[in-house]
């Protein structure tokens, strides 16, 4: 257990749209960076698609999931690209700058106009002011570590081959990691896998 | 209670030294911004001291706050100045770097040297890269929610006429709060505080 893993997460859908595209991503790395203007800023994965929809757009929904927010839903947002399935179906929720967001498992939604962005190297920070926001249940924010509690499926007795992926519990099956594997789901690298 | 409430964060002690002078500040805005290499990003108000000694010497520490921290941890390094007090004294942990970090009621401590500044009008965020880290106890990281529901001290039943800062509890004493007042603990503006 690395120093780096009590660090403190909560997760959230972030949400953005192209034209008609619309797309999201699970990230955990939302904040508040000032009050006065009311800023928020999130880091992004340049692998994300959403990630050059917001560079491209300037704006973006962050929906703030809840502990009522089941496996699927991370599933679903975090676990395949927009690249290649359309992520939003049928009646879709949007706030007034048109962008999604997800109701019923977020307790609140808050919009963002970017003005300024730092490349950090496989990431991207926005930052950028809100412009719009709504409380939607009463129910605790997902941290991290509930996720990892309550949440993700505990792994199978097995007697697979294979490596797992200790930040989402992605299995790469195979008797050896390539050094310069990257996980398809949360984009680290072969260091973070450790054998099943 | 708005959307941005629901956010979730962990709470740190943010070390410096610049020459023999040591400091550090309460944030809660440490995050992993990216794996490989190994960053972190701390956003810190620009009217902390500890702000300051980062932007000259590039470097910091940052200890992880347990669940066990008691609420004078948070006063002592939280609420008062290090322009005016010397914040350590005596025998101090130092990592490699010759920085101060917290143990005891510390998880873990992280030293990171900054590579890259983002201005963001009354905070910066500061990025570097992870070069010392150390698991101290495995105590779980205490969250802002948590302080709030189990550290910090309720408000006793007063007859006071004043204000109180939503964020971190200080009370203003008087029977008007001036517009353009500011938070001497927690720096938040007057639209942050609600009658007593």
């Amino acid at each position: 257990m690395s120093a780096i893993f009590k660090l403190t997460y909560g997760l959230f859908v972030l949400s953005a749209k192209d034209g008609e595209k619309d797309n999201a991503c699970i990230i955990n790395t939302a904040l508040q960076v000032t009050s006065n203007p009311l800023q928020v800023s999130v880091t992004v994965n340049k692998a994300n698609f959403t990630h050059d929809m917001i560079m491209k757009t300037g704006e973006f929904n962050l929906s703030i999931l809840s502990q009522d927010t089941p496996f699927e839903v991370f599933q679903h947002f975090g676990m395949q690209s927009g690249r290649d399935v359309n992520k939003f179906e049928g009646d879709v929720l949007r706030t007034d700058n048109g962008i999604a967001y997800i109701g019923g498992v977020s307790n609140a939604v808050i919009s963002v106009k970017v003005n300024k962005t730092l490349d950090v190297g496989t990431h991207t920070i926005f930052v950028g002011e809100v412009t719009e926001e709504h409380v939607l249940s009463d129910v605790p924010s997902v941290t991290y570590q509930y996720y990892f509690d309550h949440i993700k499926p505990k792994p199978e007795a097995t007697k697979k081959k294979g490596f797992v992926c200790k930040i989402c519990g992605y299995v790469y099956e195979g008797d050896t990691l390539p050094e310069d594997f990257i996980c398809p789901i949360c984009k680290h690298g072969a260091e973070d896998f450790e054998p099943l």
